[in-house]
């Protein structure tokens, strides 16, 4: 099973993205997290360890996918 | 099933995404088509109409998800 960490921040963008993408991986070889920043705000370190600049982003096999544009990073810190 | 078509150009970028993200939706939900834009040019009004803005994207759905940015779509046309 691969890890794959949806992170958000509750944002319109976030959520189409995670209804559209990050409940389709394949549920036989993704072990899937979603991550809410405004829940879990103590996960942010981490995701900017792995490259993530914006959200909505998915963490893949530890390689950062963003996928549209909902707030960055510095947004999603300063809320 | 929902048709996911993902849109790229053969970039670096878009080959790693390719990898980790477009065979990797679940295969019961989705019928996935991979377009590369250097092989199909003609394909590239209807990834613009569905809202193409970059490359690599998948359109699920009808809705655009740009992953990352490798091109622009008018670097793709100008290539």
């Amino acid at each position: 099973m691969t890890k794959a960490i949806f992170y958000h921040a509750g944002c319109n963008v976030c959520v189409d993205a995670e209804q559209q993408l990050a409940y389709s991986l394949d549920p036989k070889r993704f072990d899937v997290e979603i991550v809410n920043f405004a829940d879990a705000p103590g996960r942010i370190r981490e995701a900017e360890a792995a490259g993530v600049k914006s959200v909505p982003a998915f963490v893949i096999g530890g390689q950062p996918y963003h996928i549209n544009f909902g707030a960055s990073m510095a947004d999603v810190k300063g809320a």
